[in-house]
């Protein structure tokens, strides 16, 4: 069911632009990120009243966009084991440039109940930010029995420090646009296992996280997550939703994203780089 | 009708870290960006059918929320002179930390009118993102009546160059914690006009945006906007709805991005800093 796209025409558009450099401007083409909207509609509800709804509308770079509609829905908490999606359907206008849709439907297993309303509510949100985060916290703690509780699993400093080179080695795409966040999933040994990009940052863990769970590897227990960026409350929340252990980011967490990790056993760095990171939380998991 | 806060306190937490740096681990205080929920609702219609109703939610740094409401409303196109806006109200609980509540009713002149549900459907969206492009292109051309041309407006490569430090200088919270996005307003000559801090970047420019909105200073012809990330499609959107002339990112652009300034007579440049930078539209405004 996965869609991965090694396709990077699709990733990334040409221009032509004008670069100041050494104090003089020179015409040269230059790659962009690709930004273009996602409709992800769900289709839900038993046989005889199946119900077709819009479920988000997000900016993404295209390419694995079932991975992304999954990974998103995981983490809403819509869905909780992959045979619950029946299948995929891109059902919208291919866009001329990149041929992917960018309507994208959900069909879902007829069992498969989740409160729509309720949901509608919390996506009722500014595209700059998060889901609020007093509702979300209340629907991290409906969605998750207990928190990661694992305290045997340690690794190695060194591991955590490696992180961010490893993961930009496979970032093909930002390479060539500088434009595009990334988001990584790692072993205890720091083996890179699977890694997406995106304009968004919230996509690109939407994307990793929907590849896993398809491929019915979720729960991630004792795995690592890396993200590119900041760490905000909703990607520790994304995190949590996954059961991964630990999220490192490259960038600052938020006062809540910390408090959230806290809550729900995940360790959290920040300012993760070849000789120093910051832990925030369950430290104890980090040593040698 | 502005709150500008220089309360430093409401803006980042203290919270006890672990480090590891040179090869050992050592604990100590750290100061996080604060990362709190604000739902800010609208009250508008005729007086005997008031309405009252949840506009977005959105994950912000406390302080200058009333900046935050407008600059998202003129974004929006919800308001479009600052005397439609009555008076703010904050109704929410307190948060007890902060002190700042996490609701904010706008109230609006009876005259104002919107359409409520068709703002419902464009803010239906992924917190990641950015609201529907195609949407939000027709809601941007319909809102403005012909693009920026001013072609006599010429800024000198080296007030470009210049911005990104000079914008840094008033960083405050950003030094303390690493953790937040920014954004400057500038004149022709790069002096500093003011600028904004959130751990949301499009906070940030929402705050900025609001503030000359409510001091009734724009349209902001002939006005140079900093952002201190990458520029996506909906950054751009908020900058056409100020009529400021040019864009200046430190990050890099989207194609998205770049399209909408082209077509809407934005100058956009990325990848910003003291010796060099790109321009990706309208790049005849900057020369000697």
């Amino acid at each position: 069911m996965s869609d991965s796209d090694s396709n990077s025409e699709v990733r990334r558009k040409v221009r032509q632009i004008v670069r100041f450099e050494n104090g003089s401007f020179e015409s040269q083409s230059d790659f962009l990120a690709t930004e273009e909207p996602l409709e992800i509609r769900v289709v839900f509800g038993p046989v005889e009243k199946r119900k077709d709804r819009s479920l988000s509308i997000t900016m993404r770079t295209p390419g694995n966009d079932h991975e992304l509609a999954a990974g998103f829905m995981l983490g809403e908490g819509i869905v909780a084991r992959p045979d619950e999606i029946v299948r995929f359907e891109e059902t919208g206008k291919q866009d001329e440039e990149t041929g992917k849709s960018n309507q994208l439907c959900v069909h879902l297993r007829e069992t498969v109940t989740f409160d729509f309303g309720s949901l509608q509510r919390n996506f009722y949100t500014t595209s700059s930010c998060g889901i609020c985060g007093k509702a979300s916290l209340e629907a991290v703690r409906a969605q998750l029995k207990e928190p990661v509780s694992d305290d045997e699993f340690q690794v190695d400093p060194s591991v955590i420090r490696a992180l961010p080179s490893t993961l930009r080695k496979y970032q093909s795409t930002f390479d060539e646009t500088g434009g595009l966040h990334a988001a990584g999933l790692f072993d205890q040994n720091g083996k890179l296992i699977d890694c997406r990009e995106d304009v968004g940052r919230h996509n690109a863990l939407d994307k990793l996280i929907g590849k896993q769970f398809l491929d019915a590897v979720t729960p991630l227990q004792r795995k690592i997550v890396l993200v590119s960026g900041r760490a905000s409350f909703e990607l520790v929340q994304k995190v949590i939703s996954t059961g991964a252990t630990i999220l490192v980011a490259v960038g600052a967490p938020s006062s809540l994203a910390v408090e959230l990790a806290e809550e729900f056993g995940v360790t959290l760095t920040g300012f993760t780089s070849h000789d120093r990171f910051n832990v925030y939380s369950h430290a104890n998991r980090i040593g040698s």
